[in-house]
């Protein structure tokens, strides 16, 4: 067994979809932010096609920087899946049967109902000495080879729908099993603050400070700093992220913090709202069904969310909401009247201790004068009243974008106004 | 002048954000994808931090192999920024300063409103002999190198919103100028069939075929095929595709063929709708906003999309749908019953032509032996009546998969049933 720790990765992706662009390769930036939490420094992200030899010269160039070697895609079932073949000929093993893992695929394809196909025993060959992690999620197994090279293979299947959760529960531990000392990562949510006014606010801290080191990354609107301390235990690393997220509270950085360590806007606006005991009633026209969707993302949700309403035309709007026919002609359906009305509407439509509404122009066509793309109106609506927010976004912003960060300004209003 | 046409390209992304996985790699793809349309073929991706030793490593290697390498990300103005010094060494020029590039920089400053500082001067930095882009959506110029050893280098800015504009306006023209042959694809959109079941349906037409190639992809719950053909003109490259797609359109694949280089299901079903001068309300349980929400993602949809109803909580069935208090007691909210007086309900509210409806256990929560998770309701409700189809879901998916799917299936029962 080799026990030597892990400092330095690359990640191997494995599929000519990937190079003919037909998927985006989230692989690589879910394991790197794994490994990063991990300690484990990440030199490179390849992407070779289904083609062992350039396979072969990857995986070749890349242990000659990186102690670990992470693949995704490659193992599935038919002839041009040849990561497996590849990576234990690079070790000099060769394959054999392995019982388990055909037991395992066999009783997947039983419990998915269907018939499991000769070509599906491929999955269940195994490199001499390989670790086998089950997949309980698909047919291919991982796998991890540990050469005597001191150099480390681990092999996962491409779709995420696989690859993350036989990370989370079996690669994961396995690679902390390897580790010598503890990292802890925490993540400091900002909205309302430019990435810029955060770093020239904390420039000092993140470029000085080493443990913990502070890092900022960016999201649609908002800002994340990223707070990894090393130490001992995992108790005192923990202690030093809290000390430093305490200094970053006191800049003026702090008043925009929403939460630690939230998965979003719109769960930290949930959490809030289920810690009040309050539910929550949604009215869209130009995020049309966004912020209901994102809210209802997250799992078990129903406790706050009660439901909600999209309407897109101004028929709709007067029907469902109650948003008076006069409103829309004298001040327009994209305007503060009608966002308040909206808001308020469907908090009393809906008995909802909270109502809210976005109206405005996500583009790239309607734009005028007066009223650009990137006008948008967000209200909220309780029993104390409405409060809207008028939004001037960048008319060279995409719709997207436009509406990513109208429905942010919904769930920020949720937090500040509830 | 290089005028050598390019095969083969390597793309080359920059940045240390990419390796820590705070942003995911989208300008790979985006890139690939167009190079594929161009006919070049991309033999691997390549990541790096800001690091100007790995990069000129990845230079090498890139170039040893591919007669283009696009590099993205490093051009910005502070100093870890590396890409152009780096890729001119590579080609042994100096840097200049180019003074149109700093009169532009200045200007974007202008009209944005801000400050330039003294950094971004290094921004108009160019090597001799340089092709200069001008960006008009950001600081950084794009830029290509043509050099003598019949290598092409093409840099650009890491920002989607300033690469994807560069490319589409500058880069691309000077691509084309660049080809020998012309290389049409269309892609063959099918819902309803699962991959396994298409590939073995078209075994023989995907794996003989060399012009045109047809080549499968997956996307949550569909399966597209791409075909390409290569020819001297266009209007010949896209006869011969043509002739593949009435090839397989005469297989068991055709009847589950609903549209050919649209963008998506929604965007098939809403163009449907408005050919027939249809609208469309949704109301949506388990999808929870997702319907809507993919709808409205196109611009220019309230022609056809009038609004719809997220009903979450049976109170809101009720109230925004009329669905009736003993049919919620009597089947439940996740039952045929239930969702088609939802698609019906909400037609008849908005006044539209069509209503769709979704309701069902997203889970992970939620489901009983009798209703298990992933068992969806998809109604739709016409003048004509209503149709509703039951999804028995794998429990073992995802919430979001389950959520997707359930919508997708939304889409295909207005393209089937209006």
């Amino acid at each position: 067994m080799n026990t030597s720790p892990i400092k330095t990765a690359e990640i191997l992706c494995v599929g000519t979809e990937l190079l003919l662009g037909d998927i985006v390769n989230t692989n690589a930036a879910y394991l790197s932010r794994k490994l990063a939490e991990l300690g484990i420094c990440v030199y490179r992200h390849t992407a070779v096609g289904d083609n062992p030899e350039r396979l072969s010269r990857a995986l070749d160039a890349a242990f000659s920087e990186a102690d670990l070697v992470i693949t995704s895609g490659g193992l599935g079932p038919t002839y041009d899946d040849l990561t497996k073949e590849t990576v234990a000929a690079y070790f000099g093993r060769s394959l054999f049967l392995h019982e388990s893992s055909l037991v395992a695929i066999r009783s997947y394809f039983d419990r998915i109902g269907r018939v499991m196909t000769k070509n599906n025993e491929k999955q269940a060959m195994m490199p001499e000495g390989a670790i086998v992690f089950p997949n309980h999620y698909g047919t291919a197994p991982s796998l991890a080879i540990e050469g005597e090279n001191n150099k480390t293979a681990i092999m996962l299947p491409g779709p995420p729908g696989e690859l993350i959760p036989l990370f989370e529960e079996e690669i994961l531990p396995y690679l902390q099993s390897r580790r010598d000392s503890v990292l802890v990562s925490k993540n400091i949510h900002i909205f309302g603050m430019g990435e810029s006014s955060v770093e020239n606010e904390l420039k000092e801290l993140m470029t000085e400070s080493k443990n913990p080191t502070v890092a900022p990354y960016c999201k649609e609107g908002e800002v994340r700093l990223r707070v990894t301390a090393s130490a001992d235990t995992r108790a005192h690393a923990a202690a030093l992220c809290d000390k430093m997220i305490e200094t970053v509270r006191k800049t003026k950085v702090g008043e925009f913090i929403y939460g630690i360590d939230v998965d979003s806007l719109e769960e930290a606006a949930v959490r809030h709202l289920r810690s009040k005991g309050m539910t929550l009633a949604t009215a869209e026209s130009c995020t049309g069904g966004l912020c209901a969707k994102r809210v209802t993302d997250l799992a078990g949700c129903s406790d706050v969310f009660l439901g909600g309403c999209v309407t897109y035309a101004n028929e709709a709007k007067t029907e469902l909401l109650g948003v008076k026919k006069e409103t829309l002609e004298t001040y327009g359906a994209v305007s503060e009247e009608t966002a308040r009305e909206m808001a308020r509407g469907v908090r009393l439509r809906l008995g909802a201790s909270v109502g809210t509404a976005t109206t405005g122009i996500a583009g790239p066509g309607g734009g005028t004068p007066e009223k650009p793309v990137g006008t948008v109106y967000v209200a909220i609506s309780t029993e104390k009243g409405e409060v809207v927010r008028k939004l001037s976004l960048s008319a060279m912003r995409s719709r997207e974008y436009i509406r990513i960060v109208s429905a942010n300004h919904v769930y920020d209003l949720i937090l500040k106004e509830t």
